[in-house]
């Protein structure tokens, strides 16, 4: 049985390597290498996969979910700047797949070991990752 | 190739074990435990994997599919309080997890053998399961 | 210029009038008449209109109506029985019309004067109403 | 007959206003003041009334709409940091509120005069804005 | 008070005049002129304005709505050609201007006379057009 | 890692065999074998799964995958009739799970070997086809 929360966090970030010179940056990333930053509200589900809990037929109670998204995602990334205010992406490039990897990396130090995690992240309604940690 | 038909249903439900005293059911599971009941727009989506059968391009006609949620499904559940008007629920705390787990073996039942069969139910725009069979 | 907030509750309810017949509540109001209730996630749109304070460049700060959602709506319906336990509903029959005129009145009384409220009210993903206090 | 056509743009921005106190802008805009700003898919609905054009069926051909949409509003404002990209914002505190009265004014100079212009600004799933000119 | 019942119907359409050159209509209608039809899955809303029933808490039984719907647009449009099966739009192009004024005129001959009407109708996802009768 | 691309395309289409009779077409596809057509806006989701390429953080640059769904399937198949304009279903019926064969070997032809597709199709809102190549 899989169970999954959503949530939304609005950040600011632009996809750039400092080790690159910004004519490479905008040659691959385009205009999301724009040097002051662009943004989304991006939509991350998190799914676990598990037994039911007989006793209280919950794989887990998703209020716990929403309490580990809110105190491990939303408090670092929400209505920040991902490339400046976030160490996390201070030498990482903050592309969707990236973002992904880190946040999987936050709530799976949190939620139960025995309860297999994935992600899904929209950084817009067109485009999409998922992340199961390997 | 897997195929899927999306139904909704409104029902009543809370979150209750006869067996607990209000207090163990109020510390486990909060204002979903209300006496009085509350309720969800439950969205079903039903999943079948199997071989397109070449005559007819289908997996399986999705009207089948439609009919088989509307007789199994949705003349059960719709407009119904899961807890008092459902037999299933009368000794099963109807979570979101607990209905999956109903709800895919009546539809096990009727969808044909051949045919992989997995759920998805969403309880509000942020709470969803999933559930395969095992 | 008009500003809105988006807001979701989970309730149970019946269509039902205490001095009617349980017959005629059947034939009137159908299955929406169960006697043992049923339930909706209802999806709730504020809407203010009114001028742009200079200053600040908002009409109003949506935290401030997202907040009074929470006190005035949220707080009172969510994961409630609406005709059990909201004394709005003893003696009125909680259709999505007289909900809606319920909270306007209940919004109506703790935003600013000077801005007109409408409000929009889902009871599914296909029903709708919508009132401006007349 | 009114007709809408609906676009995206995902832009960065911070509410400020430069003759406060950093203590002012916080106090007021709380989070949303973040000095190194956060973003939005902002969502934008614009919306003409007017009669059909017996000839062709059409109140305006939606293309156009789309053409004007691009041009005016998503060549200047997508992938861009509002406050340091966009002279519009760089003496105007950049609310859905007064992005909405810029982006009509826009629109307002590209779209035939005999049809009335009014638009719809999401700037969260939750958050929106609409505005007719005054 | 305003209520309002969303619904879909399927069908395949082409922008064209009979009374024009197959070069005017490809100059004016682009690729929606393809003689060989293209399709949509339009969306419908329609909106019923007018006083609360005060022995219902009504101002209409949607399921009239719904059924209305039903017998008037959807047997007459679902999973037709509107160009070549529906009379309508013989000498009509079927623009989702045009659509909207005819679907209109249909509803407003079933529903109540009191109740005014409007109804909504996307095209795509992207386009929509609303019409009140004038 | 897999990262994913949404697109739309409006296409016309009826459920077909030309081998058979036009009652064995009615008996079996029903209202989908209206003999001039129905339509529908048909929605992809493209998914590639493979590693993060450390350089760029990208699985793949989901501009590519746009574009490859632009020249490979929209230019193909977008405002057309699939079972008269386009060849790939002069001898295949065009159900949602045929159209999604067909992208997947377009698709498959064009984007990176090393990483594995799967894709999405919606036929309605309530209807979806899933394909990954076996």
């Amino acid at each position: 049985m899989k169970v999954s929360r959503r949530a939304t966090f609005n950040a600011a970030h632009r996809l750039f390597r400092s080790d690159w010179t910004d004519e490479q940056n905008k040659d691959v990333f385009g205009k999301c290498s724009n040097p002051n930053y662009h943004g989304h509200n991006y939509v991350l589900e998190v799914w676990l996969d598990g037994p039911i809990n007989p006793e209280t037929g919950y794989v887990i109670d998703l209020k716990t979910v929403k309490d580990t998204i809110q105190s491990e995602i939303s408090e670092r990334f929400d209505h920040r700047n991902l490339n400046l205010d976030c160490p996390e992406f201070k030498h990482l490039n903050p592309t969707a797949e990236n973002i992904a990897v880190v946040a999987w990396g936050l709530l799976r130090a949190k939620l139960p070991e025995h309860l297999e995690l994935s992600i899904k992240l929209w950084e817009t309604e067109n485009n999409c990752v998922e992340y199961a940690g390997k």
